[in-house]
């Protein structure tokens, strides 16, 4: 990371095609991170590629992802190996009129870097209020806590933002010229993620109010 | 693969964990597959695990991948490495009155293997023809076939369905019976994907009318 708002370029993150959708600015990266829910994490184990999908949250200049203590994927990323955690946003598909230049609009992260189990008691139950008010700003004040020996059963791991690049494809279809006075239809088909209206669980007690910031929740677009 | 209908648990397709969640079935894997666009595709390469996001397409028990021929990425999968080819999707956040039991519904398909270059015109054309298809269902037949050397210029990627799993969590709200007495809201808000009223390409011919497939796409739930 340098001062200036972006990220630094290393092997793993400089785009070799397509540079010009290559991002490294800090609040482009942020705020694609900030637009998720979940985030496909990368492992090596016994020499083979493994991809989980797993909540994530980012607070500063850290992601979060949490999950049993029990847990073999997490029990592996704990032990300090090299994960790639990448966020991923459909925006949009692309139709050109020729099949070769159709493609999608989309916004990815990848963040590169060994993740550290969160071991402070004070930044684990800060972090897993992160989760709940990631889910629902103000729902971790609108719960109930966590017991000790639940927070013992839950691992906490953090990846530091320092080895990161985005990749964004945004706006319009890009046929060939020669291609433009072609007979067919050419647009974009505009996808986005949404939030329906929630549903109550069955036994709530009577004269509980579904609380307006359930869903206030930043997701998508 | 056995003949049952059931792709057959491998040592890393089989769940340790959280086992009700786990799927074998073939209807199930390609019911997932067939309502996502765009796969997280983990591969290895200099010891380091590498997510990249793609578009992906189902036919069959084949998955297929593309992009350029120039992309660091295909050659690296072209030379018979190891992938895992993860799609998820998010289906809703459940709030449950505790924290620890807060989750989320969603539905993933880890599918292991080496994938293999299409080299074969026919396959590979064929294959084309059905991305197209899959983002918008008939619009192969309805745009500009690619040239030779744009087919050239593509390397296309299977992965047979062998070593698949899924995992599928739906439903209710999952708190301990003594927290159901609390009096905090709980439920669940759903969460889908949704197509958007398609954009014309400003420089669209006079009198071309926007086919109605455009918008028939299985995308989520």
């Amino acid at each position: 990371m340098d001062d200036t708002g972006a990220y630094t370029q290393t092997e793993l993150t400089r785009l070799r095609r397509r540079h010009m959708h290559a991002r490294y600015d800090k609040d482009v990266v942020h705020d694609i991170l900030d637009s998720g829910l979940v985030a496909h994490v990368g492992y090596v184990a016994g020499g083979r590629p493994i991809v989980t999908p797993t909540a994530y949250w980012r607070m500063g200049e850290n992601l979060y992802f949490h999950g049993s203590a029990a847990s073999r994927t997490l029990e592996t990323m704990a032990e300090g190996v090299e994960v790639c955690v990448t966020v991923s946003h459909l925006d949009g598909i692309v139709h050109a009129r020729s099949g070769f230049n159709s493609c999608m609009n989309y916004r990815a992260v990848m963040a590169f870097g060994q993740a550290v189990e969160v071991t402070d008691p004070a930044e684990k139950t800060a972090a897993l209020d992160g989760l709940l008010d990631r889910l629902a700003p103000g729902r971790s004040k609108d719960s109930k806590p966590s017991s000790a020996q639940e927070l013992k059963g839950t691992k906490v791991l953090r990846l530091e933002l320092n080895e990161v690049s985005a990749k964004v494809r945004a706006g319009e279809v890009g046929d060939d010229e020669e291609d433009q006075k072609l007979d067919f239809w050419a647009g974009i088909v505009p996808v986005r993620l949404v939030v329906d209206e929630p549903v109550d669980d069955p036994d709530l007690r009577p004269g509980i109010e579904r609380p307006d910031y359930v869903t206030k929740i930043r997701l998508g677009r």
